[in-house]
């Protein structure tokens, strides 16, 4: 029996609201006729206090990946050099993205160690067009010094292209403070829309370094969606995935209905009490972190006991009825991943952590005495 | 007062039926899980029975220019000779991507008159890799010589990358029988679900050219699809739009119910009318055919007389709730355009024709005395 009620919290896709879903079921309109100009213009103009800038914002329809590309194969001929910061899965996306477009100087560090900024401003000094860097790295829980990172690219003029994939809606981030050139975000994620669409800010500068492009992409070519963007009515340059907007716009006027302030308080006190809780039934968060990181606010990576395995959590908790992430690629199985990402409130953090508790007495590795739960439950107190 | 009864009744996003609406308004589930590759591969399943194809089919969360230029940016390398045909905008969008990747011959004929084939192959002769055919060109209401054309690539050697953006699903398509390497169709034409997913079919030929290939497109990178799609568990290498699939799905079951054999009459029989009513009304069809080329059965492109104009028809519509399509770029204002593409039934054509009628009769070009109306009728009589 399939009630369809089984709890996301894995870090995206992530529950989408009733009110979001029925918006999403409207018939279809013209995408070249006024309602889809005007819903696309709030959208940018919501996106633009989310974001906190005045550069342009574009909506891809594409996943977050689309856009990471559009960042690199606009600004990157085959002959420029881009160093990518790398200490998780999505890191090493950009390096992967990178490669097919120009020089690529890969920076590794451990997946989930904090990044050394003694070595991005190394290489930066030897001269690059762009540094990229994944604000908040999913696939290892950490958060990396956006603004840090920031300052060095704009000391040796480089491009900043920074993957807010999982932290733009949830999570502070300054575009124009931090001196973000191209900034990334997925719509299933800290915004708590459907999967399928992904926004980009992009910067003059960064509109400048596109004139010097040879062969960019063409679907993901950014100076067609300002393009099409700054028309008497605004446009974007290739069919949009209209039922996708619907459901981004009324996503959005939930975020602007709670405010950003308030939504990045309940993130950091959902990750907080997940946090507070594994410590308490003694588990190990996987990030090892350094002055300039700390551990993510959306989505909490831990390393799962030697005896039970990663995917073994994840699968006792399926059958429980709620989905979380294991680990990708080298840290499969080695990890778990709780989502504290969108809409959720304190009940859906309180129901995993009793689940989880549950399931890890069950394999034998926590007492089941409720200390888990005891602990978050103290610290979503300033939630409820 | 917006009851959301607008018809649209141009060449995409159709109309789409509300059990599809429903079908997209479910909660987000876990892309990585079995319901996601159940859905993705009966999806696929379907899909192979439109296409006529024994080849890979994939869905790319993307319009049907992304599929377009996965198949230019995945087999064509910067010193490859791609021979793009072109009598609409469609075709050359063929011709800008193929720029931006390879060495383009292009072959420019008049929009919306039949390509020659003489022509096509003398330039076939002197060797290409790749050749693009808009199958049916949405711009100017015209069918070319699939078949054909498909001849000629296998005789030359040349792959062949076709555009069945608005055939696939409405009108007789034979991938493998025709010698098609790439085709392609939108999720919002024939098929009738909402815009967003294009879905595109691969050939081992195909395949095997993308190992020459040094820098392919990353989030439209075909190999990729093949992978994840190979997987024991059917998936998609990023993160799909989830609730497309969940429309794709639907409509594909509609397709079946319907069968390929009836809906195909039903889109004959509907541009059929359309074309039998204006000509009863004294207009002219856009395209200038040739021994090798008809008019399109899912989309109707008529010449605006010279007093009135198409942007002016397409207004007087839009007016009455009824939206039809203008021309596009050097055809703006020239002509209008009338779908008859999706799950239309006849009652939406005579609607639309007898709006038609009115409006031409008040701009002063038809007499008005139902010669259309009654012309569309007769030619339905079949449907109804």
């Amino acid at each position: 029996m399939d009630l369809e009620n089984t709890l996301l919290m894995m870090p995206g896709p992530v529950p989408v609201a009733p009110r979001t879903l029925r918006a999403m079921a409207k018939p279809m309109i013209n995408h070249r006729g006024a309602a889809f100009s005007e819903m696309y213009d709030d959208c940018r103009e919501i996106l633009a206090g989310v974001f906190k800038t005045q550069n342009d914002i574009f909506v891809i329809s594409g996943s977050g990946s689309a856009s990471m590309e559009a960042a690199i194969g606009c600004t990157i001929n085959k002959d420029d050099t881009i160093v990518t910061i790398e200490n998780g899965k999505f890191g090493e996306r950009f390096k992967d993205i990178a490669g097919r477009y120009g020089n690529v100087v890969p920076l590794e560090f451990e997946w989930g160690e904090g990044i050394d900024l003694g070595i991005v401003e190394e290489k930066l000094s030897e001269g690059a067009k762009a540094v990229t860097l994944v604000h908040n790295e999913t696939s290892a829980g950490i958060m990396n010094p956006a603004k840090e990172v920031g300052k060095l690219a704009r000391k040796y003029d480089a491009l900043f292209i920074m993957d807010g994939v999982t932290s733009i809606g949830g999570d502070v981030v300054e575009v124009d403070e931090w001196g973000v050139d191209i900034a990334v975000v997925g719509s299933q994620k800290c915004l708590a829309a459907p999967p399928g669409l992904s926004m980009i800010s992009v910067s003059e500068r960064a509109f400048s370094a596109m004139d010097d492009v040879d062969r960019m992409p063409y679907y993901l070519d950014l100076k067609a969606y300002k393009k099409s963007a700054d028309k008497e009515s605004t446009q974007t340059p290739y069919t949009p995935a209209i039922p996708l907007f619907f459901a981004l716009h009324d996503a959005l006027n939930i975020v602007r209905e709670e405010g950003m302030d308030a939504r990045i308080k309940r993130h950091r006190t959902g990750a907080e009490a997940i946090r507070a809780a594994v410590a308490a039934m003694g588990i190990d968060m996987l990030p090892k972190l350094n002055e300039h990181s700390s551990y993510s606010n959306t989505v909490s990576a831990m390393k799962a006991p030697d005896s039970v395995g990663g995917n073994n959590i994840k699968k006792d908790m399926l059958e429980r009825g709620i989905v979380i992430a294991g680990g990708q690629a080298r840290l499969s199985d080695r990890i778990f991943r709780i989502g504290s990402m969108g809409n959720f409130t304190a009940h859906e953090i309180l129901v995993t952590i009793q689940q989880l508790e549950t399931v890890l007495h069950k394999r034998g590795v926590v007492p089941g005495h409720g200390a888990g739960i005891q602990a978050a439950s103290n610290v979503l107190d300033t939630l409820l």
